[in-house]
């Protein structure tokens, strides 16, 4: 396919580490041929680009749950794309899949960690937020390491955003009481009318603490933190008696330039005989398959519902990204590319 | 007994909450008749009075796993006795117990929490500490909660103090590598050639967190906690995937005037997917007949070693107490009472 190989990838690479909120400068924005597919190997063209709080950190150096992200290399990011030309007999041009692709206009893969997008009427977005690693995130989060009962008081920070938003139907589903925490009055009211939360606590104008107890009177029994700093603390002072306290993420303290804010009322735990353990979704690879499942019965019988905020443009990518840390995006935030 | 009712009972009652450290005049040093059992009553001759970094904590108003002690009355405190009257079948003259006595000289029970000693050779101080609530806070903590497996590497925190020594060397038993974070070269010697710890970590000369670098090279999978603040957050950087921190006690931030300093590297727990868990030992009051038997086949078969650190005079009380904060007992700390 000659065509092709005069074709240009453009990319974001990673040109510097950023101290405190990433900027454009942070990043090469690059152009080089597309890449031709060896054996076994095929051509992604890439079409969705999901970008996730996740990826500020994935900016630093030093150990954490995945390698960093190596100056110079393709800005690490979860994308959907189609094949445009395949040597990997398990691939066919035409088929939809989602994967590490990172953030650029075309990548090559080999098929590992990479999943087909079944075509069964589900706008595509959908295959990146509440179908894909954040509904799988919310998923095992949820049920296995916060271990909800039916009649449970769910407390969920970020309650407006991508895995937020699934966390709170979930716990709905499963017969819990729902309270959750976002900024500003669109956003509460969005999560209650929209995503069946009981009650919504809004941080930017209501005391969290306060909120929280008049909220749940009987103490939290989950606490799904994507947030940390205040919220977290304020939720560690109303636990309920052998609470579970899910740490999902702390977007609060991603771009931090002083050292991490950790929870002064940690002591909480002992008090009320509570867990708080970390999470990362890829430690369930091998059950994606039943959450995909459970996710989509749920998302087809209009019981979990989804809302994506696109914004268009590889070239939009360090600006958009940014939109996660000051709380502007509405849903799942995805790049659009052309 | 008309003698015993002209018996003078001297006692500490609370006086005021303290603000930092506890000093003399946050008690009023009172004294009172020796009360005289009721129906179903017995009196205890208090010998022995178990000193615990909690008490300080019962001193502060507020909810906590505990009622806190309110201002007038005797100062809470675990203590062994001598029942010298009984109107209580259960109870005879002449049986040693343990139980909430409180710092005083005499106390009336109902026989409610509290245990017989058994008199069976052992030293009496032993049963208020390593066969005693700080044996079973340890064993609980430990194997409940830290889940320890053969060949994991188990590190403790506050490991010459009462709690610490006896994880570590239950943490012996059951096979693994054991790391003891103390004070000061003697405590550090003692934990290693007395309590048998495989590496001693001495906080007042060494960086905590390069030495557990060297001391765990393949990580920390259980962390049993007794003191918070800064050696939490070094041991929080060198967790292994899984690992399990005990939360048991906090004893640098119990006299904070300053808000509690929380574990700045809490996201520690996502990425190495740990659980962080607070424990309370009356949690597993129905399994305090287990722990004693088999904590106590090990005291007998020299697995198991106890040192008491023992204070006379219930008038010493109030200083006494502060050693512990100050890191100036060796072993469990008691006060013997005339």
């Amino acid at each position: 396919m000659a065509t092709m190989e005069q074709k240009t990838n453009h990319k974001f690479e990673l040109a510097s580490r950023p101290v405190g909120m990433a900027r454009r400068e942070n990043w090469k924005y690059a152009e080089a041929p597309v890449p031709s597919p060896a054996d076994g190997e095929f051509l992604v063209k890439i079409v969705y680009i999901s970008l996730d709080p996740a990826m500020r950190g994935w900016m630093n150096e030093g150990r954490s749950y995945v390698p960093p992200v190596q100056i110079g290399d393709v800005m690490r990011a979860l994308a959907l794309g189609r094949v445009i030309e395949s040597k990997n007999p398990k691939f066919a041009v035409g088929d939809y899949v989602t994967g590490a692709f990172g953030v650029q206009e075309y990548a090559v893969s080999n098929g590992a960690m990479v999943n087909k997008v079944p075509n069964i009427g589900i706008p595509l977005p959908v295959f990146l937020g509440t179908l894909g690693m954040t509904g799988m995130t919310a998923y095992f989060g949820l049920l296995e390491v916060g271990k909800p009962k039916a009649g449970d008081t769910v407390v969920v920070s970020g309650a407006a955003g991508a895995t937020g938003g699934v966390v709170g139907q979930i716990a709905k589903i499963k017969g819990c009481r729902t309270v959750g925490i976002a900024g500003g009055a669109a956003k509460c009211e969005y999560i209650v009318k929209q995503l069946g939360y009981d009650v919504a606590i809004d941080y930017k104008s209501e005391d969290v603490r306060k909120a929280l107890q008049t909220a749940c009177p009987k103490g939290i029994d989950v606490f799904f933190d994507n947030v940390g700093g205040e919220i977290l603390d304020a939720a560690l002072a109303q636990l309920a008696m052998r609470a579970r306290v899910v740490i999902c993420g702390a977007i609060s303290q991603y771009n931090n330039t002083t050292p991490i804010s950790g929870p002064a009322n940690y002591l909480a735990l002992l008090v009320y005989r509570a867990r708080m353990q970390g999470m990362v979704v890829f430690d369930y690879a091998a059950r994606y398959g039943e959450a995909a499942r459970e996710l989509g019965q749920w998302y087809a019988q209009g019981r979990l519902k989804s809302r994506e905020d696109i914004v268009a443009g590889l070239e939009k990518f360090p600006e958009a990204l940014l939109m996660l840390f000051h709380g502007k995006n509405h849903g799942k935030l995805i790049l659009k590319i052309a």
